[in-house]
């Protein structure tokens, strides 16, 4: 009873009858407009906010989250061209730039030796001034001799790669599943521990088929979305 | 630093430095490879438990789960096919197929009335016997007169729909994000409440560009991965 009246409620709030900050129906009103009981309506409710889609704010209310943003599979995802697109501002915080000897896992993706020098870059990827994206990108320093802060705030990575380097990304591929965000992660992108995430993992790769970056990214759930037409 | 050494482990386990059913190395093991505090490899080993990848067995230790299934998106996603081609036995329990006047929600992506009638298909897909996704499917019933369990068990549902209904679907719009799986997935899924797991929304279409079915699926985030290529 309660999955199904959960399933209404995120309809309600993903197909926007709910709007983004609204206030939702009270308890008490959702269980008449469902005939449910108190305790089914405050279990849906619940696993809705535990996956972000609605918050509670002490003393006023459970409202509905920002909408996800919606991602397409379908081209290259590029998540500041995304934004823009659809007019929302975005901003990236570097938190690290490093040199490190790649770890055996990170050399195999990169087809490199083990031990071989990558830069080692992590940077939030902000909406609104919201971390949504958590990414932790390896490049060889035999592809780009240097990768500094400044390169990275007027140009993305790869318009770097291109230009500095002629290095052309023309290829990813990209897989992901399921996670949990950790301790760690949780300070970060400012949400709780046990978050529902996705875990974005990309190779890029040039014309011909050198992989460029191994890019290792934590996406909020409650904030993004992803879709693809398939033919 | 335990965010690291989960990072380090999850690689041994998904490029297969860690065999499936192996017995992990020891805290004690882990703790002098790494340099790392006793706490540090329990917290990392704890969380790669929570999302499924490690298992605990009592009184034997700490072993790698089954790997993941690997989806690709590249192309019409087939639980069964992929499975085949992979070798795997698979199999589908139905758990139910009802008629239903389909809710506002479920009428607005198949783009008919609500309260026009659609079969409510439910179904449990399973790998080595293993409930691996669990799957609703709405198709209006003036596509699909009938549907019943007979039908299914020879047939996939677009072969059905195909040969008895002249119906083919050639597209599909899928979305995906992340989610915790609920008591009544837990249930289903035999996997404990708050797991990771992949909500995958999918509409099928047919050459005309009329929505044939509309289904939700719960995919257990420990065994199934998805992946796709980006040109």
């Amino acid at each position: 009873m309660y999955h199904q009246l959960k399933g209404i409620l995120r309809d309600k709030i993903e197909s926007g009858v709910w709007k983004p900050d609204e206030l939702i129906d009270s308890e008490h009103q959702l269980m008449s407009q469902y005939g449910v009981s108190r305790n089914t309506v405050k279990r849906a409710i619940e696993d809705l906010v535990q996956e972000g889609l609605l918050k509670r704010i002490q003393g006023k209310g459970t409202f509905v989250s920002l909408p996800k943003i919606e991602h397409s599979l379908g081209g290259f995802y590029s998540f500041s061209k995304v934004l823009r697109a659809k007019g929302i501002e975005s901003r990236d915080v570097i938190l690290s730039i490093e040199q490190k000897a790649a770890l055996p896992s990170i050399a195999g993706y990169l087809k490199i030796s083990a031990g071989t020098m990558v830069h080692e870059l992590k940077r939030l990827r902000c909406a609104l001034n919201e971390p949504i994206i958590f990414e932790t990108s390896y490049i060889p320093v035999g592809i780009a001799a240097s990768i500094t802060e400044a390169d990275l705030l007027d140009n993305g990575l790869y318009d770097l790669l291109r230009e500095r380097y002629n290095v052309a990304v023309v290829k990813a591929k990209e897989s992901f599943e399921p996670v949990l965000i950790d301790t760690y992660e949780a300070a970060l992108l400012d949400v709780r521990e046990g978050f529902p995430a996705l875990l974005l993992d990309r190779i890029a790769y040039d014309v011909a088929g050198t992989p460029i970056e191994y890019c290792r990214s934590i996406v909020r759930g409650d904030r993004c979305k992803f879709y693809t037409e398939l033919l």
